[in-house]
């Protein structure tokens, strides 16, 4: 048959990350972590002969993928296939003791979970401190602002990095907050009661509670659960997917207005040398990677709709339904959110502003972009607040009018404003009022200045983040 | 790189359905479509060296995709990637003429979402035999049929199994609906106008339909749609994902449904020969087929969920948004529902019913099941409705407690009932009224004739379905 | 307590479909289906005295929802408590014979059900109509389509209506299909089996069959399931969500396009007389109905969630699982789908596009949109078509850059092209090939007629549709 | 026009929460908030007439939801409506100087949130304690665990709560996390960049600052963000749905679970004194409020879908798209949590379970269930593990047979046991091990206390969880 690839693993993803979820990868962590059980029990007091360890400890590495599926096809149960090819490469029958197999599946799938929260979390600052380099070049570049898409108030090219950024924030610290909080499962056994690891500690809970506290510090886990059943409740599983979900929205968001900018002229997310646009259209030069990143949110809303339908769904103590969708939903979320850093860091890398193109676009706005600048002027003169905004409001419209018809609306505007005893303000002022860009784009400033203060702490308290550097994208 | 594999492919879905996905599959597809497009230019009058054709047909399976990857990587664009590697490889430059990258990229993925859309029809009508097969075998054995998990009134479990069919026909007609009407996009260039096409064949609109019929026909389609953009409407793809989240819901009731009958010891999916339930308890034999096609279920969500956020989304003529999200939804979705209908065929080959232990449970019950049979005959006698409602009410109740207490209860209840001048029934009315299985089962065996009678037809009209067996399960 | 109003029924959805979905109406549905029920059981032999059947007629209308909520608080099933309202009003116990609560409730809710779509079709043809209106009246209008929201060749404004035509055409049909084989569950009793009415009726199921084959005529249906459980499967109820998430798809997207169209200043949804556009800045017209459009899809795609939840997930013969979320997603799914073709309706009629603008538009980006047309003329003069690919997407791409820079670039870019020698095209050929507009349009009004056509087609066969108005939106 | 209610908040959710979403309430929050700035503004040198701020307090409470409507109809614009009623009622124009809409939508909308998510916290810990009462009560009544929905090992009914209790504090200290950390947009203006409230200081950013901080503190928030746009990101709103989504898996797998006891007889959610289970079979007790809970979940699922769409979509600094998907999905998605909780506490006040019936079931299943103790003690006295589990595993198949045949199992098990060399135990060893029902349950009662320890926790940090008692439901 042929072996058709992930694609998300092999076109998107970090190499990185494709190892923390690769098949190999996962039967040796499990190995390792039999052989931590095992050496434990000894430790603790039950009778392990040393060869035995050393005998499973020298075939750790040698993962037959196919023998073991050939084991699984007889035994139609995955865990108990890798016990006995393991036992059978080291000759001995003693791993797996008091344990079953949730206990092995749980703690491993919850190692390569934190992993690559925190392999996120990484690249999540990476990400942060490329849209701070960005914020902070472009602090002072004065942008127009849209709302619902049309020209609002002044701000500046920072500013809307800052922006987006807050987003990226929030998610951050959510994300943050997760993978310093996530709860292995621990040792509990079949139903969660840890009946049988008493058994073989003829019912001493203190021997118990020392042989998992041993268990997680070999998987770098500083609490677990307290009262699981056979597995670890799916809400946790929705709470990662949901993280990384959360994660998304501001790249989401990002990605989303950089295309509304290309669309303007105003911006492009950068083209390499020999890079092709279309097929047919030779002039085209198009924003595929942020559309990509959109793709990315798409992709992770379903795999989060997947792990939903696990959570409060537990039969009694447990069962696997939820076996397939773990296997498909958690690694291609965390395939996707990487993909989706790793475009939006190249992106982040190679995107261009045209100062030019913005600012004929703010010129021919200004008047419009100064509406409630006039707005608080008349009122600061007297004028009750409705009455003045109405008065503005029948210009502007009428200004609006002219400019579809190709006409220069600032003479026009202006000239109606001045004219009109509502509003109180000679031309004179109402020419200062829209000229005055600095107090058009208010706070902006020092709002990218605080932005960038507050991922300054983060890349402090993550140094290794500067180490984060997009892989080339396709 | 370690190269992960697509997990439901590999491990789940039948080989039929993987080579549909296949990427090389998919470039031998891309090629001869391109080589269709290039003979029926020529055949319309297009100037075209026999050669070029030839040496382009010699070299349509030399498929390199780390080839095609490589030039990707410069080029950022994958199917001018996929073009230029077929124009080396042939020595010409005539493919892709007055084509647009859509023109190849839509109407090959339709085409393979039409091919799995009927092997999966084909599945569906096997899927529905097999429970044609155990309905008919089961006809006239009686079951509790249960509302809200308890026991309601007596059914029988071929009419359990009918119910379950009647479900699957229903997502059946829905598919075989969409699977007859699906339109291909046609080739409509870079904005949809067929501009390109028109230029090359001078303005010539005959010649332009003349091509699409010949493309279609190439590509076994029936018709094209009319206005499409650059793509075809992706509520598309959510009408083919969400028609197999339909078709999914009679396999997954059914495994609910099953494995609520193994939790009461009334059935089980079967067991191998050498399986293992579990690796801590010995004793286990458990539904993990049934609650794997729950799993697919979920997957299948998901898909959907992805596919939905493309549906009413588009931006202007078009973009490649969905990319990521088609090149992964599309395929797994595909590979859910064929993994779900191969567990779902392997399951019901390998059901099996515990009668005796149906039997007792009836018994046990029989008293409760015949209660509608009372209040029936009661209102017949003249009882008013609710009148007779309340009072077998409250002898049920008692009864209840009675058999929580581990007591027989159909004394009990039959001499409480004879006793209440409300229902004027005496003690022999009300005992034959529960012992006749026969008629407290109602028209369930006639049900099942309809059922089986249904599926007769499918098969008739997709006789090959009978050649569409499970594929061993992990 | 304070009543809060279901706020998509009273902000947006029109009164007709309010209409269908009122409690107080479903309880006249009902108790009219119970008397149909009646009379059909009288007619068939059952002893029914006609005073019972006057008496329960003359209350049909008596509707007292507080105090059948005062009934249910004590019985805790709310068709029990319906049951018995009724039967008080009237004085008689005759109603509900046979029947479990499922056999009214089902049907009666499919009977609100088949109306509401029936209904949405007809709001969907007429939105066809005004689209198909605006695609005749600006079908010559040239206009500057975008693929990755930029500059892509030329098409006209009505070719781009009919491309989001043509996705609604496609939701209407897949919507009428399903409207015109929506089946009833019937009147199958507790179990699915009939068992009761066969009691009623002595074990006769031709009776039986009558019976049902009355209710359904009273109800409008044409045919029922034939093995339903206790409930007809929710899948059912997942396909008619889908058909309506389908079907805001045309609506959606061009609500999308519009909104970037107001972006860039071509076009509106038009702004009433006394309209605000925000309450800081007076000068904005803002695209606030489009944007809810977008709205009413996120919210269908929610309900569409709600049901999926219930598709596939019956436990044995059925329960009430689906009660809470059915009495929400099903009518909020419709009010939904309601107010969004009331809005779509109305920027239909509303909206404004403004000719000077799209033209300079065009005229800024010609020499652009011609270069599939110059790659084609290269081609059919024997350039090699990735050759003369290369050699434009060089000079577009300077002279992208010359434009950003705000120099005009049809002299720079077609002296460029015209001196290199690997297309062989004069300059006088080039400036013809991107002046003629007829020509680079291609087939966008035949495509338009086509739709237009295709339109025409479906108001004759509802000619009701064209009563159908948009009422004043908020 | 009928009014249609909101069912949610009509029927499942309580007063109180129904109270934080009414439409009149928020007008009010509105209007106080308004005054809360225009008072700051007074104080930190605005001119504003006290007689104005007078005249707005006098009409605060005179709220006209039709007369506003009216207006809006005319505006088309909300917030435009309110301020002109409010204005009007007032006789001035004082209020809502140097904001934007979202200035006042956003934040009361947010402490709308807050309020929500702390009554939900308190609910939860309420619900906790219900839990923690039942976990205390049955500690040590043994239960048979089932995975797989069969029988598995021992444990005890308290722990089973204990187990649900895990994934619902989870789930709280998700929602405590997000409610004490969950931040104000704050006083931003039209585009984020506070440049209004700049102008009316006259650029002086501290007063501006001190404003922000007068209004936080008025509306009980104790930060603001720092950089957002016109809109708040959503990625916010999905945080609280999914925050809300998480909380519901605790009590969705336990009811899930409770269902599944209820039809093996072992347990129910209470049947009040006059509760009618079925109109059609008066016997039936059904798990109706349980299921009811599972329907809960499904809402609260489709919510989050509609939040997600909005989340990562923002264009530019913010549109209205997300208007009418709040306006739903907010206050429904805290109505159906509300309405779960009192569902849930109402189960937990009213579940009954029966030991006798629970008694039995273990009895019948006792050598089955200690399986694992049998492999354990083999083990020990040095069978190889696999080796013990494949000879308890042949036996436990042969011993399940005979049971579903209706035999007696414990001594034909024990015999094959006891005769099996591998094994190597007695027949008195094997007996002991399965009738030490203590040892068989291990570490459950301890894990019973330590669960109770932490809801207690959580009750004295919130001692006003104690008055929150279910309303009782429909």
């Amino acid at each position: 048959m042929t072996e058709l690839p992930n694609i998300l693993a092999s076109r998107y993803a970090s190499s990185q990350m494709a190892a923390i979820w690769s098949p190999k990868e996962k039967i040796v962590r499990e190995r390792r972590f039999w052989l931590a059980v095992l050496e434990a029990q000894k430790d603790l007091g039950l009778e392990v002969p040393q060869e035995a360890i050393d005998a499973y400890q020298s075939v750790i590495e040698q993962v037959d993928l196919d023998g073991i599926r050939g084991r699984e096809r007889l035994l139609k149960h995955d865990v108990k296939a890798r016990i006995e090819e393991f036992c059978a490469l080291a000759g001995h029958e003693h791993i797996h003791k008091g344990m079953t197999s949730r206990d092995l599946t749980e703690n491993i799938e919850q190692s390569q979970i934190r992993d690559a929260l925190q392999l996120t979390r990484l690249k999540s600052i990476a990400a942060l401190s490329a849209l701070s380099r960005r914020a902070e070049q472009w602090r002072d570049v004065p942008l127009a602002a849209r709302t619902h898409n049309v020209i609002a108030q002044l701000t500046t090219i920072g500013r809307r990095m800052a922006m987006f950024g807050q987003d990226l924030l929030l998610g951050l610290e959510r994300l943050d907050h997760l993978a310093e909080n996530y709860p292995a499962r621990g040792l509990k056994g079949a139903v969660g009661t840890q009946a049988d690891q008493l058994a073989f500690f003829d019912g001493d809970s203190a021997q118990v509670e020392a042989l998992e506290a041993r268990v997680l510090k070999h998987l770098g886990f500083e609490k677990a659960l307290s009262a699981p059943g056979q597995v670890y409740p799916r809400s946790m599983d929705f709470d990662v997917v949901s993280a990384l979900f959360q994660l998304a929205s501001g790249p989401g968001s990002f990605a989303t207005t950089l295309r509304l900018m290309a669309g303007q002229g105003l911006a492009s997310e950068g083209f390499a040398k020999g890079q092709v646009g279309s097929s047919a259209m030779p002039h085209k030069v198009n924003c595929r990677s942020s559309e990509r990143i959109h793709g990315f949110c798409s992709l992770i809303e379903g795999y989060l709709a997947m792990v939903a339908k696990l959570s409060g769904s537990q039969w009694n103590e447990g069962d696997v339904s939820c076996s397939v969708v773990r296997r498909v939903a958690l690694p291609d979320a965390f395939f996707a959110i990487d993909g989706l850093l790793e475009t939006f860091l190249s992106v982040l890398d190679n995107m261009e502003i045209y100062p030019q193109a913005i600012e004929r676009e703010n010129r021919r706005h200004l008047p419009f972009l100064g509406s409630t600048a006039i707005l608080t002027e008349a009122v600061l003169h007297g004028a009750g607040r409705e009455t003045a905004h109405e008065a503005i409001r029948e210009h502007a419209l009428a200004a609006a009018e002219e400019a579809r018809a190709g006409n220069a609306v600032d003479d026009f505007l202006l000239a109606r404003l001045a004219n009109d005893p509502r509003l109180g303000l000679d031309r004179e002022k109402l020419e200062s009022l829209v000229k005055q860009e600095e107090k058009l784009i208010g706070n902006a400033g020092s709002q990218v200045d605080a932005f960038v203060a507050q991922v300054a702490a983060w890349k402090k308290r993550f140094p290794d983040s500067s180490h984060c550097h997009s892989e080339e994208i396709l």
